[in-house]
């Protein structure tokens, strides 16, 4: 009970899903993500806290999304990044509900307009679209600035 | 192009994807999360923006998940509730990510500790267990002030 597991450790729960937590490195956690898909963009907005999915890929150690001028997110961000420094979280997990093994990922970082002609041809050539559709004009960059991330699974199948 | 369609229509993409977007009013979105299980809770912690995923239940309208007094989330949240109105977001969604279609909800509310024993023992029927394992001790609930939701469909099967 008052034994303090180091970061780097694999803790053990006591409940009976038998719970085992390691840490993923950053390595890892980009490997994870190099494909893309679905993630969870977090940010202040006028409403206090804000989370919304949106479809990204992993362009150059950065996630990149689009999403519409007009739209409430669209909104917010460019607001916000008109300050110097916009820091949004953008999480991505892979869970499974019936095991409930997986991992989930979290980067900490600013957010940018992208808006050279080189970085623009860039990331379209990437490919990111926009999960929601609509008109979709602004391509966000989150330059990392701390990536961490957990990998849950379980000792024992839960039934 | 100059079109602004009102939140309560459908907004058809220009995109291949050819996705529809439909808002999801509050009883729908109380409906699909009343099973509970994975969402993800943003907050302002101490390295900026923050989003983690954590098993919840939905119990008396509110959002009930637990986790770990010593955990970096049970630190952030006992600091920020400790203030008298500690604001967190609750996203929760489902995305295929072979169809693209899906939806997601995001409930804006503000944090609080369980820690009256007769609340205590309601949340302990509702059978609430952490996803990560852990020591979990902690009991948050959120007090939803705006519940919004949305649903992506596709006109074509993009294949």
């Amino acid at each position: 009970m008052a034994e303090q597991p180091s970061a780097a450790d694999a803790t053990r729960a006591q409940g009976p899903a038998d719970a085992v937590t390691r840490p993923l490195d950053e390595a890892e956690c980009l490997r994870l993500i190099s494909a893309g898909g679905v993630g969870r963009i977090g940010y202040t907005g006028r409403f206090g806290p804000t989370i919304l999915p949106v479809n990204f890929v992993l362009h150059e150690r950065a996630i990149v999304f689009r999403t519409g001028q007009a739209s409430p997110m669209g909104e917010d961000l460019r607001t916000g990044i008109a300050d110097a420094e916009f820091k949004v979280a953008f999480e991505i997990d892979e869970i499974s509900p019936a095991t409930r093994e997986g991992w989930s990922i979290l980067i900490q970082g600013s957010a940018h307009l992208v808006d050279s002609e080189p970085e623009l041809t860039a990331v379209r050539q990437s490919g990111v679209q926009a999960w929601a559709g609509g008109e979709k004009e602004l391509f966000i960059r989150i330059i990392p600035t701390r990536i961490t991330g957990r990998r849950i699974s379980r000792g024992q199948a839960p039934g």
